[in-house]
């Protein structure tokens, strides 16, 4: 297979780094490779490059520089954002996320139950959205902790994050808000400053920036520990050598988004394109609503299994996904708590876009659809 | 400064990546970006990036792939092993470390301690080395772990973990034994079948590969819980999309090592050139016992603060460190735990070496030495 023939439309999966990423990298791999914990001036530099890259991304969020901590990427974000409430010393308090969360959340969440919290989870409504009005009767005073995502990864539903941040700090004002932006970082505006979130988690790889690397913000003022404990770094938030390489290739990709005014006109329209011709396909239903952010489709071509689909459609040179990278093959939980029916959640494909996607790249996914449609044998329905 | 007049004897700290596993990483970052999770062939084509890499990094040390689980550094690895007994309702139990750890053991050590386990740290003798005889000591029945570092980051002084291992199988089979080998890894032969650990630290930034990614050996039959938790990846041991470039940079560092019989000559004869060669100087005191690994010396310019010794040294292109990269500036506690006087632990240098090191490199440590000797203000002694 050329890969100058494939559509990727996967970019939820992870992004194809791009050159000044790439670039980044490369410098801090063959000048700027020094420990930034060494004295010296090779350490220094490594330090700069760490420096600059934080501010840059800071930047972008309207954060401050000392509120961004590099982490490993979303997952160890997600992780150290929710078992913070460990050793508060909060036993018995209440945890409150959503029933469609990420893995790295949901699987986290679990282990703050065995450890003796109450963890009350959110259903979306149909559309993939969870109502502020069941988060409002969630919360409870003894409430440590509320966690909800702000893109979904799966149907790009977008929750109202800033609206129940606020209602979290009027009702409850000890309870710490954090919220999984991996999907919505770099692609939707987000100014911490009104955003009102206490903790947020992005990625580097979903931006066309390197995997193995994300970050966790923390506002200023609020106190957590350290997941990883060690040599300090990070202001003590989280030791180890720093990722220089990874970190450099975050700043770049965070350096070559494009205007996001520019960029948000562009996706919309490609969304609306997409969603238009796809409902020309008779057996196709859509899962995403349509204020879902652009780069996420959901959707089920009725009575044909994802897996056989995809794979009908990866010959065709065009990459899809079904459900999440993260959930390899097992039935959306997503999905299914949005009460979509079975039959639908079992022939589900998320299609995700990327700056570089074109019309194109649609049509090439509808025609290969309709001869899917004509060709594979439906297993159902 | 020009970089090519720069002396690096800062090995330990981090070292240059070599063009093996940057090619490796340029490769993952241009052609096999996919998400290793993904089904598609973008998504196979990394997750065989991922497993080369694993198969020539398991093969190093004599391991199955199975065992090898890869992390964000030697800091994520050793927070992983030393966590792990605390979900295993183990309250109570007794953790034996030593004094001379790196702080990623060290400090998380101490979180044991606040979570209820009792830790108890052994001393080593004067040469740097902690006697076997402590150990047994120190063994209880109700021992859960032990860990201990293979090979000393301040002063290259070999621990007896082979034995040590030995030890505490033979006389408490139900603990678990972990070794930091960050500074072993790749250096000296390790066997997993003889070496007789359950749970082995590396990194692959100590041996020419990149920041930010490391491994953790786990035994087969061992079962420790995961530290990060979400999408299952590496056999659910280690959740997050797995840092493909990274890993691919790591296996190629791994490829590139020289053949270890003639390193191993290489790097004694250097070694023993600098001994005889800085032991010319009249203040200088070695403080890394004979047996050291011959990547490692640590020495003190008696009466010379190290800070002062090492800028005035890096002004003269050659960079050393005061200690680990990771204490910064601090007074090492491992040259305090060997008995050391204060005047030589304020005044101590590490030199560390890797293969790129020649004699003129040495030459002009000791030349620098000698000018910092004339020139410096003596501060004490």
């Amino acid at each position: 297979m050329m890969l100058e023939s494939v559509v990727y439309l996967d970019n939820s999966a992870t992004t194809k780094p791009c050159e000044k990423a790439t670039a980044c990298m490369m410098r801090a791999l063959k000048e700027e490779w020094g420990n930034p914990s060494s004295l010296h001036g090779l350490g220094m530099q490594a330090e700069n490059t760490v420096s600059q890259a934080r501010e840059r991304i800071a930047d972008l969020i309207g954060a401050s520089p000392r509120e961004i901590v590099f982490t490993s990427g979303g997952t160890e974000s997600n992780n150290t954002a929710l078992l913070s409430v460990l050793s508060a010393g909060k036993r018995g308090g209440r945890v409150i996320t959503t029933s469609i969360e990420h893995p790295s959340v949901l699987e986290t969440a679990k282990r703050l139950r065995e450890a003796g919290l109450e963890v009350v989870t959110l259903s979306p409504e149909p559309n993939g959205t969870v109502p502020l009005s069941a988060l409002e009767k969630a919360l409870t005073p003894n409430t440590v902790l509320v966690s909800m995502m702000l893109v979904n990864n799966e149907t790009g539903a977008i929750q109202p994050v800033a609206q129940a941040a606020a209602l979290v700090k009027r009702k409850v004002p000890t309870a710490r808000f954090h919220c999984d932006a991996v999907q919505a970082f770099g692609k939707m505006p987000l100014r911490m400053g009104s955003f009102g979130v206490d903790l947020l988690s992005a990625s580097a790889h979903k931006i066309h920036g390197p995997k193995g690397v994300g970050l966790l913000y923390i506002r200023k003022g609020v106190h957590i520990p350290p997941l990883l404990t060690g040599g300090g770094q990070e202001n003590g938030l989280r030791s180890g050598t720093e990722a220089v390489p990874l970190i450099a290739g975050f700043g770049g990709a965070v350096e070559a988004l494009p205007d996001p005014g520019e960029q948000n006109k562009k996706m919309t329209a490609l969304c609306r394109y997409a969603r238009e011709q796809l409902s020309k396909i008779k057996p196709v239903v859509l899962h995403s609503p349509e204020s879902a952010l652009s780069y996420l489709l959901n959707l089920s071509v009725v009575g044909y299994r994802s897996e056989i689909l995809l794979h009908f459609l990866e010959k065709q040179g065009v990459y899809v996904s079904s459900g999440s990278a993260c959930s390899k093959g097992k039935g959306s939980h997503v999905l299914r708590e949005m009460g979509l029916p079975r039959e639908q959640v079992d022939s589900a494909l998320r299609i995700s876009f990327c700056r570089d996607n074109t019309r194109e790249d649609v049509d090439r996914l509808c025609e290969a659809l309709r001869m899917a449609i004509k060709t594979v044998r439906r297993t159902n329905g």
